[in-house]
C-alpha cells in the first residue's frame, strides 16, 4: 500500500507545465505592440490624433460647413476623437514612463468600450461627409460654388483616424475576450 | 523501483480536471445564444437578412434614388448583406438540424471576417444615405420635391440591420479570441 507514496510528486508537478502550455496566448498578447501601455499603442494614439485633428482643422478653415448637418457632426465627432486619442495617449506615456502594466480587466473594458463608441462616431461623421462630398462634387457637379478639396482632405483624414482607432479597438476587445 | 508503478494512474487523471478548470470560459461560450450554430444565432441572422431586404425594397420604390450615389451605395451594402445574412441563415439551421457544431477556428475566421466587412459596409451605406437624406429635409427643404420618408425609412431599415450583424460580429470576434 504504502510503496506508491513516492509516486506523489510527479502528481504535483505535470499541472504546472500544463497550465502555461494551455495558455500560449496569454503570454504571446503581452508581446502585441499596440495595446494599451505599449510603444505601439502610443504611436497608434497619436496617429489617431494627429489625423482626427488635421480633420478638424481642415473642415473648420471651409467657412460655411456650418450650413450642411454632416460636416457639423464630422467636427463634433473628430473633436471628442482628438480629446480622446490626446488623453489615451497621456495615459500610454504615463504607463510607459513609470513602467506600469495596463491590462486589468476594468482597463481594458474601459478602453475597448471608448474606443468602440469613438470610432463609431467618426466613421459615421467620414461616411456621412464622404456622401454629401460626393454629392455636390459628382451628382450635382457644384465644386465650383463649394470648397469641395477641403471637404474631401477632411474626409478622407477622418476615415484614417478611423482606421487607426479602429485597430485599438481590435487590440483591446481581443485582449479583453482572450482573458 | 517497481513497486511505484500503480501510481501511474493519479498522474494521468489530474491534467484532465484541470484542464477543464482552466477553461471555464470555453465551456460557457457554448450557452451563448446568438453564437453560429444556435438558435438564437438563426433568429440574429433572419433579423438581419429582413431588415436588410425590407431597406432594399423601400429604397428601390423611390424611382429617384440612382441620381443620388449615396443612395446606390446603400442599395449595392443592403443586397450584399442580405445575401450574406440569407446564406449563414441557412448555415446555423443545417447545424441545427443536424446537430453539428460551428465552432471550428477557420468557419469562426470566416464568419467574423464577412461580418466584420458587412457591417461595415451597411454601416457606411446607413451613414451616407443618412447624411443626405438631413441635407434634403433638414438643411435644403426640399421634402416636398423628394421621397424624404422613404429614404429615412430606408435608412433606419439599414441601421437596424447594422445593428443586428454588429453583434454578430462581435460574438464570433469574442468566440475567436476567447479559443
Amino acid at each position: 500500500m504504502f510503496s506508491s507514496r513516492p509516486a506523489v510528486h510527479p502528481v504535483e508537478a505535470p499541472p504546472l507545465t500544463d497550465a502555461a502550455e494551455n495558455h500560449p496566448l496569454r503570454l504571446r498578447m503581452k508581446d502585441v505592440q499596440g495595446m494599451p501601455g505599449t510603444s505601439g499603442g502610443l504611436a497608434l494614439r497619436l496617429v489617431q490624433f494627429s489625423f482626427a485633428l488635421s480633420a478638424l482643422c481642415v473642415m473648420v478653415t471651409t467657412n460655411d460647413y456650418t450650413s450642411v448637418t454632416a460636416f457639423c457632426y464630422l467636427v463634433a465627432a473628430v473633436s471628442l476623437q482628438s480629446l480622446w486619442s490626446l488623453s489615451l495617449a497621456f495615459v500610454d506615456a504615463y504607463a510607459l514612463l513609470v513602467m506600469r502594466c495596463l491590462r486589468n480587466r476594468p482597463i481594458t473594458f474601459f478602453f475597448t468600450l471608448g474606443d468602440g463608441i469613438m470610432s463609431t462616431l467618426t466613421f459615421a461623421g467620414a461616411c456621412s461627409s464622404a456622401g454629401i462630398t460626393v454629392l455636390i462634387g459628382n451628382d450635382l457637379g457644384l465644386c465650383s460654388e463649394n470648397h469641395c478639396t477641403s471637404f474631401e482632405t477632411a474626409t478622407a483624414m477622418a476615415f484614417l483616424s478611423w482606421f487607426a482607432i479602429s485597430i485599438s479597438f481590435m487590440l483591446n476587445f481581443w485582449l479583453l475576450a482572450a482573458r
